[in-house]
């Protein structure tokens, strides 16, 4: 049994990681935090605690993160972001729930520094799937929690071009100077991008299996996956059909990590210039890697895929 | 036994390499094809007729290829090839013998194509170590070889930035449009690039011990390799100390595949924009890898440093 923190930009890839986590029986989820990057934090957190309802789950622990990058005074989505999952997170697709429970009032950056410290690093792996503001925080404000931390991430690329720029994957770019702070802190970091995520695809038909268990949920999740392949088969007009399971594959590689193969990779991320939010190998550590950083460059995309549909199915068959 | 072409622009590591692959029992060069790049193709063929001479083989053919880039009428040796190989591509040292042989009339081309139609791919790698222009126009002018047409080229980088741009290694950048070409025509390759070759390091007591030698050829050596070893460290202030043996570890890696470790992955070549020459995955080929290109990512550097010393000093004891 692994425990999980998930730091969600929730957004429709994250609904299904949250989804994937509760489905999985080798995972504990202890608490939600909220970053930014798909929606706004606000929305996410919304979001978290809906579908938190609808799941059955209300119990679980959401808290709010930090609203902007650390390099700016706000935040605004970016149109590409609003056009993958749409104006709230779920592909214009109304959650049908509604959430009784609030956020906490500890901040996630709190919480997340408490349960680094409370937890073994063999215990709690953090899968953060936005902005890498909180986490970077976190390892921040409480350099006795670096050692420990274990971090899975949905984030970046090494092998394959960026999704936002030719060089910049969207998660990075929503905070480069926070990733470039987390990949430097010494941490033990799993990176999990687009290297990867871009071979794991969801077809219509298995986005349509969910609709046929006749629950609500089921619907709800047919509609949003609908869109998100609609939007996806547009902008990919000639790559392969469906859509891509970016955040559920780092939930999934937390777990098993034997569903990828990693490449051990001092990352620094860049800051200036046209490379802006790019992951790249850091030439400065080529010759004495810290060994706390591995990039996933491969994935048994089938075995996953398979599991994918066999846990979540399972799962919404017993939501309302 | 491995049937060699080597496809040089003699330059410093270019003359390592050749070295490297005439005091190897293991490697049978059959002919130096002449490229652009760290030299024009003038001076380095006029290099290898020179060195092939100093190291007693002016039997071994020399073909001169094409002398700029495909997407251009003529070539300048960039500042930095300048700068790293000096004006004659030696570090302004002597090559202390006069080439008695002349280069052949048939065009590099031409060659190429023959020896690709006589020889079997399980008997020749083509290494190139320069621009890819000639062995693109081979593959290009017979379609029939590219099928068995073995490449072992350094060149390129996929997990480290780049020499000449944040993004482009050097040799990638003399014709980006003709190593896209290259990656795309279906041949075997294994791109070694600067994942690898930054890790491959010369210090000044091994690059002295040629001196040691008490031969002519020695000392040319070592003198060549301090100017090689002075620019790399004034580049690199902060580096590991001592210079690259960036080309002889692609010939060392076509003879002995088991330095490296490699990474299935097929490659696109930018042509435009700040990513011009940028050696990336192809994002259109992820999902349906062709698995003809291999990218080095891992190599055993001690292995390698310590056959290099003890192959190549044992070929300068008995040089003049």
């Amino acid at each position: 049994m692994t425990k999980l923190i998930l730091d969600l930009d929730t957004g429709i890839d994250d609904t299904l990681a949250l989804l994937y986590a509760l489905a999985s029986p080798d995972a504990e989820l202890i608490g939600i935090t909220g970053t930014f990057g798909n929606v706004s934090m606000e929305t996410g957190v919304a979001n978290d605690l809906a579908l938190l309802e609808l799941f059955g789950r209300p119990d679980i622990p959401v808290f709010a993160g930090t609203d902007h990058p650390s390099w700016a005074d706000s935040f605004s989505v970016m149109p590409e972001s609003g056009r993958f999952h749409g104006r709230n997170g779920t592909g214009n697709v109304e959650i049908p729930a509604c959430a009784r429970a609030k956020a906490q009032a500890l901040p996630a950056v709190e919480f997340l520094v408490e349960a680094l410290r409370t937890n073994g690093s063999d215990e709690l792996i953090v899968v953060p799937t936005g902005a890498s503001t909180n986490i970077a925080a976190a390892l921040e404000a409480a350099p006795d929690i670096v050692e420990r931390a274990r971090i899975v991430m949905m984030g970046g690329a090494l092998t394959q071009p960026g999704n936002v720029t030719p060089f910049a994957e969207a998660n990075i770019m929503q905070d480069p100077e926070a990733s470039a702070r987390l990949f430097t802190a010494g941490a033990q970091i799993t990176m999990v991008g687009l290297d990867v995520t871009t071979q794991v695809k969801l077809t219509r038909e298995q986005a349509e299996a969910y609709r046929a268990t006749g629950t609500a949920t089921g619907a709800f999740l047919s509609d949003m996956l609908a869109y998100y392949t609609d939007v996806t088969e547009e902008a990919h007009p000639t790559g392969v059909p469906g859509c891509n399971l970016h955040d559920p594959l780092a939930v999934a590689s937390a777990l098993d990590p034997s569903l990828i193969d990693t490449f051990t990779c001092d990352i620094m991320v860049e800051t200036e210039g046209a490379g802006r939010g790019r992951t790249i190998g850091d030439p400065a550590r080529v010759t004495c890697p810290s060994g706390r950083t591995q990039v996933a460059l491969a994935v048994d995309a089938e075995r996953f895929a398979e599991r994918f549909m066999e846990r979540t199915l399972a799962f919404v068959r017993r939501c309302p």
